[in-house]
């Protein structure tokens, strides 16, 4: 029979709405990928009487029960106790745990809060799941016909955990043995709509395998998902599909994964070997940041500047104040100086800029919120193009999607460009 | 007594992960602002043995279950022949729902399908809740202790169905009277549990009014829960321990609400009007990106340096070069050079700096990964500060945290000068 899984989401914010709940959701995509369906989600907040009961019910109904947050030091930390008194027995202190937990604050050089003891605190016959990554271990014990994994609610420690300590623990006891895979092929530079009117044959109902496509950010994912006996099946099952979509969408592919536009940036400059630099006034150093989120990046990009004065163009980027006075901040000509400048400055191969207006204030007739210029300098010269956002999106909105963009045109250019030689 | 109510969201996609369910904690808040608590969330599959279990804990333990979903027109819409097991009770098929539903299809110049029938079925003894945008009417139903209003899973059909039947209803049966309000104070600078240590007589269990706290991203935030039988009774509850909190966590206080560092930074740039730039090593853009996600700081943030490599130090902020061969880039030294340099390159009042190692790369026995060293330059001179974040901590972790450490440090020094008038 197919193992039965219950995810039990702990804490008044979560139950109050106060905060959105996106680890239940997770943990159901990660046991789907195990073939592990899940039947329930609970929300509860911090009240053990609800614990009690939840965790009773779960044990009942259940197989395997995946509970998170409510780990912490504080008295409204109550998952520790309400497991134990779920399952009859009593509390003691771990000393691996203890011991774990003290390590990370010296690590850190700050003292153990008192308080902090209490989260090695474990019901009877528990086992600790070890978190190197935050002071909660989380709590593995069997109550009922049920195994429980309690985790911390800090997404980060919640995702290490689950992988490290609980897929394997859920290997040893259950035989886990249809597999399942989800590939995801990320696109970048048209509609969901557009690239969809051409694969309507694949996202199909029926077709084999079955194929998504959804939008995040202006970046398009098709998913999809193969089945099969052992984890070569079920990739070989995709394969076919995954080549159309490479072949029909060529330049739009940014990658396969968790790929967005700066990955497959970064990936073109570690291919060609360019150097890059960026000028930045709208975006606030948005560039710049998504490109140093990927790690080993130092080797290609060299620096930016966030130029949001006008003073800043003209005294960090070399922009003519003529320039700006007669065009205004943003102008294709202001954008086309301000990649020039920083080329030539940083010393890089390529350097993107982006100038415009983010909002909400700031727009006029001529130059509405959303109106954005980039500006991309290679040794070819300068060239420039003009982004409309809308005027109706957040400043949020406007500064990614434009950002996005001038990381894109960039990839695209290093596209044509063969390996390993930097053309300065 | 009060209220219990308890929120059931049905979907294979929701349970799968697959969807995102916001239905939950909006209903949640809007049932918090009628002075409803609610308890439980649930969500379950397209299964009818699970709707039925669900619907029987709920009416044991609820006064009212709110759920979302499963009243389309296909066989995975299972959720009125559910209430009516549940119920014990046969469907009958309601005309003027099936009136309603063959207007909405004829406003829409659409033959209605006959599958749509199937919307108009009503378990014997139910009251059908007008749907004007949509084809699935709600059901209103008692069960046992408890009062039912199943809405559909679009959010809009869902949101109006509540406001305009379930609301004027759960009045009339319930005298629905009390007001709750949710504050937030949030804190930045310490650790959640030393933080607690200083409130444990405020976040005990019993103390009037309720007061939580979480923490996300290193910031600390204090909910404070008032009741009343007024929004302003509420939230009297809740002034004296509002004052208590600011009192006690003074220069750790952010501000009141949805408030992160960067935007109590920028409040008090805007009181003192004083102006800011910044140079960042392994933040990457991360200060400036923060800074300038709050609309309106263009006044007061100059500009910035994103100095990843050597050569950017040197040339873009005057970082001797000998500094970095004799201490390193990653050193106290450098940092106030850079913080110094942005300072006069901007001329800006203050000036805030990072330079440090990110990883997961990069890390030696002296200059572990995680070693940040920030600078923060003002008219009286330059200081730096040692942030270890933890070698085991991710890239985007060790960024997010130094920078939001940076903005902190300038907002903490800015506290302590007067209104208005900058220092150059």
């Amino acid at each position: 029979m197919a193992l039965k899984a219950e995810i039990i989401s702990i804490g008044s914010e979560l139950v109050s709405g106060q905060n959105l709940d996106t680890n239940a959701p997770w943990l159901s995509r990660a046991l789907g990928e195990l073939g592990v369906a899940v039947a329930y989600h609970s929300t509860i907040g911090d009240d053990m009487d609800d614990h009690v009961a939840a965790f009773l019910a779960a044990a009942e109904r259940a197989d395997l029960v995946l509970t998170t947050g409510g780990l912490g030091p504080t008295q409204d930390d109550l998952v520790r106790e309400g497991l134990a008194r779920a399952a009859g027995v009593g509390l003691r202190e771990d000393p691996e745990s203890l011991a774990a937990i003290a390590a990370l604050f010296a690590r850190r050089n700050r003292p153990m809060a008192d308080r902090n003891r209490v989260q090695a605190m474990l019901p009877e016959g528990a086992e600790a799941l070890p978190n190197p990554i935050g002071t909660a271990p989380g709590v593995w014990i069997t109550i009922g016909r049920a195994a429980f994994a309690s985790m911390p609610g800090v997404p980060n420690e919640m995702k290490l955990m689950f992988a490290e300590q609980v897929v394997p623990r859920l290997r040893r006891r259950h035989r886990v043995e249809r597999v399942i895979v989800h590939r995801k092929i990320a696109l970048f530079g048209r509609g969901e709509s557009d690239i969809e009117a051409e694969a309507l044959d694949l996202t199909a109902r029926g077709h084999v395998p079955e194929v998504g496509i959804t939008a995040s950010d202006a970046t398009i994912s098709f998913r999809i998902r193969g089945e099969g006996l052992t984890a070569e099946a079920a990739w070989a099952q995709t394969e076919e599909t995954a080549e159309q979509i490479r072949g029909r969408f060529g330049p739009l592919v940014l990658g396969e994964g968790a790929v967005d536009v700066a990955d497959a940036l970064v990936g073109q400059l570690a291919r060609t070997g360019a150097t890059i630099a960026t000028a930045e006034s709208c975006t606030g150093g948005l560039c710049a940041s998504m490109i140093t989120a990927v790690p080993g990046v130092s080797t290609y990009y060299l620096g930016g500047v966030v130029s949001y004065s006008n003073r800043a163009k003209v005294d960090m980027l070399g922009v003519p104040a003529e320039l700006i006075q007669a065009h205004g901040a943003v102008s294709p000509e202001v954008a086309a100086a301000m990649a020039a400048g920083a080329r030539e400055r940083f010393g890089s191969d390529v350097a993107i800029s982006a100038t415009g207006v983010a909002g909400p204030g700031g727009g006029s007739p001529e130059k509405p919120v959303g109106l954005v210029y980039l500006g991309l300098a290679t040794a070819d010269g300068v060239e420039t193009r003009r982004v409309e956002i809308g005027p109706e999106q957040p400043r949020d909105i406007i500064q990614r999607r434009s950002a996005k963009q001038a990381l894109d045109w960039a990839r695209v250019a290093l596209l044509a460009r063969p390996d390993g030689g930097a053309s300065r």
